[in-house]
């Protein structure tokens, strides 16, 4: 199967200039996700305790994971939104920063770590996670995507972490 | 397995007065997520062609009952997130208005279409999201929630679509 022909390019969104590649055909069509579940397990050759999904679209797949896996499923949110005790870490956007949060009991110290989001970018955000994850004891085992957008170099900042995706543009 | 063990009730989240039901400690526990993907199943007896999610908690399950019926899964987003052509739906908040989003691609007219979010509180974000569904003439065969706020009756807003909630408070 080719993934790539479910994934549909917008122009200019969010904004002029940029190419947003848009998963919502993917979702829909059910072997497509299956068939992305069975990639990504493909090279996780190791026992999961916990899929770590990034919100939002990190959890699509995270929670699909977790069913794979027979792992529990833990959210990273953006700032007030997780109810309970949490850490926080800050990370870098274009213009500004933004803040997100993971609970303090979601891992256990020595859990083996599968973090999950949909796209591969400059890697801020997912390093923000490995960060929340890592402060918790949390042993990562990979880090996974759908889509690396490769140009943004993002798999560096990601250093020592193993990273997988299914799909490089 | 009695799956209310599994939600830790905060107090004044996220604001003073407001019982928060958090659902991060099932989520936490693979069997958990098993169980209520059966429970929520012993109530469909009817095939399934997509399953919708409210963003962003009612991506959890959403995605694990669209693996249960082998069905497509389709997010309703917030405004201004999904990237393609869209319909739109106003609802009311306790102060103001927000406005959900479904593409226009995402249904075709007669698909049977379970809608999932994580809470049934007032009602007023599942109506918006069963008038996204109805409009691309998708057929609703149920809304269904991990919890129900009784209190609030937003089950009454939603006739003349079928109901079903696992945990009721």
């Amino acid at each position: 199967m080719n993934i790539e022909e479910f994934i549909r390019t917008i122009p200019n969104f969010p904004k002029e200039g940029i190419s947003y590649k848009d998963i919502t055909p993917l979702l829909q069509n059910p072997q497509a996700l299956d068939f992305c579940v069975k990639k990504f397990a493909e090279k996780i050759n190791t026992e999961v305790d916990v899929i770590v999904g990034i919100e939002s679209r990190g959890y699509f797949f995270a929670t699909l994971l977790a069913k794979h896996f027979n792992a529990g499923f833990v959210p990273i949110r953006k700032k007030g939104k997780l109810p309970y005790k949490t850490l926080q870490e800050t990370y870098d956007l274009e213009y500004g920063q933004d803040i997100l949060e993971i609970h303090e009991d979601a891992i256990k110290a020595g859990q083996k770590v599968l973090i999950h989001d949909d796209v591969l970018a400059t890697g801020g955000t997912a390093k923000a996670a490995c960060n929340l994850v890592e402060r918790l004891g949390g042993e990562i085992i990979q880090c996974n995507f759908l889509i690396e957008l490769s140009f943004l170099d993002g798999r560096k900042k990601l250093v020592p972490n193993k990273v997988n995706s299914l799909i490089t543009y």
